[in-house]
């Protein structure tokens, strides 16, 4: 750690003015602070967060997938980076801290590092990754998975409600579905990744911990359910020989969260229900939803997989009902990279901040990224664990504590590769 | 019973003719065979019924509150009458008999009885009535109440999901809201009434009978449940603290399912459910649906309205979900007259018609006009038991022999009180 650091400082009113500007650019005409990226409002936020890497001193471009990357050149020889940043799209009713506070927190860590004279050896790349939240196309981390490589041309295809496809809603706000998938980046030169985010849990506010230091991001197996019943008069239709599709689905809802129920750190949501036909005067013919199980197993998340599978067929065949469930690809857990986790903890300690380990039940670029580069994530606390709704809240402090931890830990991963 | 009865043939071709043509007066942009006495097909379907009541002889007429009514005059002193009828609208996606075969029937039965040269001592009234299938404000039977003067001013203020009031959407077919509160017509002067439907249900076919002796019309308890929770993100919020209001609702749907199977000839359905917000990887902050439960028997109803109720607060209680559930006035089960089923009973065996007593799980027009006038019901074979929907079936044998049932059954109640 260079001498300087002892006068590296963030500044609260920068981090609240600059949360502030995001949350004031939000689709109006939606609840909440939402600022979906493959909305109307998302390249304003794009090209506001362009701007501010500029006024920080940062070369500035958006890359072909629209993923912001401002980077700040080292003093060292051989070109080796480490990367920092997190993302400013939100889901629709949602919040103004979930990804922002660790972009808005990089930004004024280059700040604080300029501001203190501290010269990095390595080039900082700061980056605002596009369309992190599952888009409506069931999609998520689009940004990440391009400059990965993991972003492939059928991910384009998928559709939406309406029968868009994913690429045309891309090129509907200025990104060529062809480009996107050109953007994968040379991460090889990153030597390592870090990510600052709020918990979105309530765990770090129960063990009054200021800083969370992640050990793994969850795997998540999500699937979509059909049930193919009958429609029938439901005045004349006796209990015993309908085809109800509608309690079958909600026998299958009841499973996924007694499955839940029955992991450690495991999560289980069902949602996107739809009973057709709608009429209460009509046995149910027809009913969808969609549900995920989230877990730090992979293990786990294969059983609960069985479980559910299993559960769905036995509700089905109890009611003569069709049943069919179609899983998504296994997302598996990603463990953060334990050298650099061991970083962060040192520079957690030597501030005198009070740290928990834990796992992280969200989706997180980080996870994307933990792939290709050693990564480690920073959490600060949300209240009352809330998140994805227009509750969200962290305490300036709190959010000035990490990203102090933030600051700190870039110098530190810098000296230890050097 | 008249000589002339020998003679009195009904005519299969033209039946089959006149359930053809309303077959093809149908919204194209509907699915099934979809008539809706509010849609645009409506007012067309109603003309046509008139038309072919003035082509059978009958002074035709459409009242003010859209029933369409044809009267021959009865040879007798004092004006007394016998009044017979259905209707022709059907629900969204609905098939081509439930209705339509009791309107065609009293048709022909009156086309029948003037071929055979048979005179009525009783003014014969043939009613199509408007709007007996449940509408979107959730209102059934519009034209049979409004002529027992059973629909009153705060029926005209209920609301569809577009905020639109019934009041305006019977403006935009044609009626007069005030003309149809106006419609009430004294039934005084009417000994009986007799209706012919399809049996909607397995049964019939089921016992190898042609014809159906209803003995009571099923009550009906409707209901709205509220849920209201905590929208949570889906990956970080531990199952033992979120409030799921989905689960809870999907619990309920399954109490509406196990409650209806602990009665007699009782039913129970669930639709129109919604969850908010949909997205799976938010925990479901609030869910709605609607649910029914029908019986025989009103103490049922009122022990099953507790039972859900009790359901429904538990359901919500095992996961700090708020829960409302919003019953609709109790529709009481209506009795048929033993009086009038026993004429039909007795003319059915004379024909040499097979029959079964049974309950009608179904609302018809006959269980309002029974609260006026002793009634009573003939039930023809439903193939599969299936209605409400395209496939609903009855062989033009069936209805023949239902009609002929009926036709009879006229001529006997028209010497019974002569």
């Amino acid at each position: 750690m260079s001498a300087s650091t002892q006068e590296l400082w963030v500044a609260p009113e920068r981090l609240e003015a600059d949360l502030r500007a995001l949350a004031a650019l939000v689709e109006t005409d939606r609840p909440g602070w939402t600022r979906t990226a493959l909305g109307p409002v998302g390249l304003a936020g794009q090209e506001l967060v362009r701007g501010w890497m500029a006024d920080a001193g940062l070369d500035a471009t958006i890359d072909g997938a629209g993923n912001v990357v401002g980077r700040l050149r080292g003093a060292g020889q051989g070109n080796r980076a480490i990367m920092v940043g997190s993302h400013t799209d939100t889901v629709v009713g949602g919040g103004r801290f979930d990804g922002m506070v660790g972009v808005v927190g990089a930004l004024e860590a280059v700040r604080a590092l300029r501001e203190a004279g501290c010269e990095l050896q390595h080039d900082l790349v700061v980056v605002d990754f596009f369309n992190e939240e599952p888009n409506e196309f069931g999609l998520s981390c689009v940004g990440s998975r391009a400059m990965t490589g993991d972003l492939r041309r059928e991910h384009l295809a998928l559709l939406d409600d309406h029968g868009t496809t994913l690429g045309d809603a891309l090129g509907r706000v200025g990104l060529d579905p062809d480009g996107v998938l050109r953007a994968r980046a040379d991460l090889s030169h990153v030597d390592a990744f870090i990510e600052l985010h709020i918990e979105q849990g309530p765990y770090l506010e129960q063990h009054g911990s200021q800083i969370g230091l992640v050990e793994a991001i969850t795997g998540i197996a999500r699937f979509r359910a059909l049930f193919g019943g009958r429609a029938d008069h439901a005045g004349t239709m006796p209990m015993d020989v309908r085809r109800d599709a509608g309690c079958a689905a909600a026998g299958t809802v009841l499973a996924v969260e007694r499955i839940a129920g029955e992991g450690v750190q495991s999560k289980g949501t069902s949602g996107q229900v739809t009973f057709t036909p709608t009429a209460v005067n009509v046995v149910t013919a027809s009913a969808e939803f969609r549900g995920e199980f989230r877990g730090p197993e992979g293990a786990w998340l294969r059983w609960a997989q069985e479980q559910l599978s299993a559960a769905a067929t036995q509700e089905g065949e109890q009611r003569g009902v069709e049943v069919e469930v179609e899983w998504l690809p296994l997302q598996e857990p990603a463990p953060m990279a334990g050298s650099v986790t061991s970083t962060l903890a040192g520079v957690v300690d030597d501030l005198g901040l009070s740290s928990t380990r834990l796992f992280s039940g969200a989706e997180h670029d980080a996870a994307v990224i933990a792939r290709r580069v050693p990564a480690g994530m920073l959490f600060v606390p949300s209240r009352d664990g809330r998140s994805h709704c227009p509750e969200e809240w962290t305490d300036l402090a709190d959010v000035a504590a990490g990203v102090t931890a933030l600051t700190h830990s870039l110098l530190a991963l810098d000296g230890e590769s050097r």
